[in-house]
């Protein structure tokens, strides 16, 4: 999330109740979640195991829970709980404050779109031209949908991330983390029915131009999908993967958090994907490897029970040397 | 289900126009099928092969369609069509009357929850402190929310169980069985978009607190979730599973009915669950197994064509001897 | 799709701006994809690939993108764009005219069905006697529902169909074919929560009498369901199958595009379907196999570890002769 204007390390520090480490001149412009963090933003860690991986972000400014040295020109805010931290901050710029009409008056909506009954639409929601919203659709606040795109009944955009603080040693071990960012469908998307798009953390879930999404399709927060993709009925993105142009996956693929999908690559039906995946190459199998190899995987298979026999028999030849 | 106040056998053999074998004295108190059956209920049975786990459960009034010994205590109500008599009764104590309002005149909300647009509450629910409920969102009869609880647009909460009287040997093989159960949602729960959670064919559903569910998930009827478990989306939970706590399920698991999910187990995405599964330990592949072990299985199989070139050389050499 | 009324070759020539080869007299009545076509309707094929099987179909006539030999009463139509031809022919015969009602007044429905709020009913819907809609459904234009039908919220009948014209060399990969078809659900038949049923490209979705369809299920366009099928929660059915009466799918099966599956075939739970599946047969793997077989292969590879060790010796015994 980008702030309306750039704050100061000492509003900061006021606010969270922090103490400055570094730069206390720095202006935070945003705050963001690690894997889409920019120069500017703002990010908080409250374990050990993570320090090194948000210092050396491009995050400007840290919010930590103990002292710790302090690269050139980055701003630490030492406080008992960055969690908190990040909640108050975050709440402060994009509280959750409901709209209570069916469409919000902050909703900007091109005159040529097309929306049609039941639907809602929430504060800062931008439909370009010629887009099409069929009934009971949902969109959330600070959705931003292009032109000639289609969304098809039960759609819900913009939903919360699925994203929590945990911590086993209290009574609700998971917090959510109050959600803040973003979603841009882009030009000529196509979205199917009964699908669900959440918005990014603190950054912004993306779907790239002329990406045609079939029914019931999960994208996870901040999930970046380039252009001209092809994902099948029931097929489920987690949270902050990055998906290349021209990916194609068949129905029920699944692919796990935060991986790389290089361009133009396919997924075959019912696949789980746990780990980047090579440009252009296809894929197959839960685990997902190649699909070439997969193939070969399943020769070797059927050939068990000869391999089985054959075993025994050398042994039964061997027993009676 | 219970009833809103005992009913005696009495009164029942003349409502279903059966037989009393056994205790004429025994005032039923509720009722219920099976998996979920309780000392003072009433259970049906029409196939000889489950009579005795039916008479020897729980259940105090036993609906059966022939003579047979009675265990000291229960009550036999002998009819031709004891799967008729369940649909009479329950249909009779709580029929489905649809609520034609949006927000039913019946259902009790606490001042502090967000109800926003377009959502649907029926009959006789009840909506906790602090709780809030997003746009689309469905809520059917007798469902109970905790507090603090958040259920994301397009969820509904509180379906027909999927559960049907089947025989094949008639026009239309399956007829569902009236659905007389309930919801309840513990407080901290929170649940995503386009979600389905079935309310119990006799039972309850319930939710464990602080759990916290993502989009597209499906629960069945009569499923137990315990306290603190997280479920990623496309899971599916099938009817009657008891689910532990602290249970972690990754992206487009399923768990097969009526299993038994220990404490703190977890498995891992798109694995296929159809047995119960050991507290603490960790679960992969379809049908899922120890995770160690399933490991273990993909080494072996990429040592396949290894052990097949090892046995072709073996059998040449043999065949040389 | 079925024209109102028969149209000439000329018009059509005309009105696509499209040269006759073949006969010039004929009147088509309808026009349809390949897998559906019928005697009298028209096709279009623009690749060279499938020119003989849609000049060999049933269709009577073939809008095509270069002369061709004509088989002996059967009409070609020459043009440059079939893709937008057919394009023009069925925008023009069924437009996309969007209902602005919740419930269309072309909408017909039996005075016995029960409507609940909510529920958004597109132009040309016809709802039979006792049939009970929950609240939040969508169902689009040109869907027919029997008697006793029962669907539940947030369901939505009669999506667009997933079905794309892909050419890789033009900015936006995909534009999506107008889908001009239908659904038709018969009686007795029942359909979960949150489900997805399309309507056929430009024939018919079809769900037999007396299947009954679990949460979250998603149909594609042009699948044909037979009477009496049981779908359990997350199945999944590509465009185009055909179903057999009396098939079982458990949870989050998924099934390939365009596929036969026989009657009274089982998928057990998470299979993925690659391949016709014979009558009477149970199948479970993905890609599902037989289900003993599977089994079969299961056992074997329990054994690869003694199989591997086996080897080994053999292999040190032989070093040592």
């Amino acid at each position: 999330m980008q702030f309306p204007s750039p704050v100061s390390a000492q509003w900061l520090s006021e606010f969270i109740n922090a103490k400055i480490e570094g730069n206390a001149d720095a202006m935070a412009t945003g705050i963001n979640e690690i894997h889409r963090v920019q120069k500017g933003d703002i990010v908080f860690v409250d374990h050990p195991k993570y320090y090194d991986k948000c210092i050396n972000s491009e995050a400007t400014f840290i919010i930590i829970n103990q002292s710790y040295k302090v690269p050139e020109g980055k701003t630490l805010l030492v406080c008992d709980e960055p969690f908190e931290a990040y909640q108050k901050i975050t709440k402060h710029f994009r509280p959750f404050s409901p709209s209570m009409e069916m469409i919000s008056t902050s909703a900007s909506i091109h005159e040529t779109a097309v929306i049609m009954p039941n639907v809602y639409i929430g504060n800062n929601v931008k439909i370009g031209e010629d887009a099409v919203i069929h009934p009971n659709v949902t969109i959330y606040d600070n959705v931003t949908i292009g032109k000639h795109v289609e969304i098809h009944s039960g759609t819900v955009i913009g939903g919360d991330a699925f994203y929590y603080n945990t911590k086993k040693n209290r009574d609700v071990w998971y917090k959510k983390m109050h959600t803040c960012g973003e979603v841009l469908i882009e030009d000529y998307v196509e979205i199917g029915a009964n699908c669900t798009i959440d918005r990014g953390v603190s950054a912004v879930t993306k779907i790239g131009q002329g990406t045609k999404i079939d029914n019931l399709v999960q994208i996870g927060h901040d999930v970046i999908v380039g252009k001209n993709c092809l994902f099948a009925s029931q097929v489920g993105i987690a949270g902050g993967c990055t998906i290349g142009d021209g990916v194609t996956m068949w129905g029920q693929v699944g692919i796990s958090k935060t991986l790389n999908i290089g361009d133009n690559v396919m997924v075959m039906g019912k696949s789980g994907v746990a780990t980047d995946l090579k440009a252009g190459n296809t894929y197959f199998g839960s685990p997902a490897i190649d699909f070439t190899a997969k193939r070969r995987e399943y020769v070797m298979l059927k050939r068990l029970p000869e391999i089985w026999e054959a075993v025994r028999k050398i042994q039964s030849t061997d027993g009676g040397r």
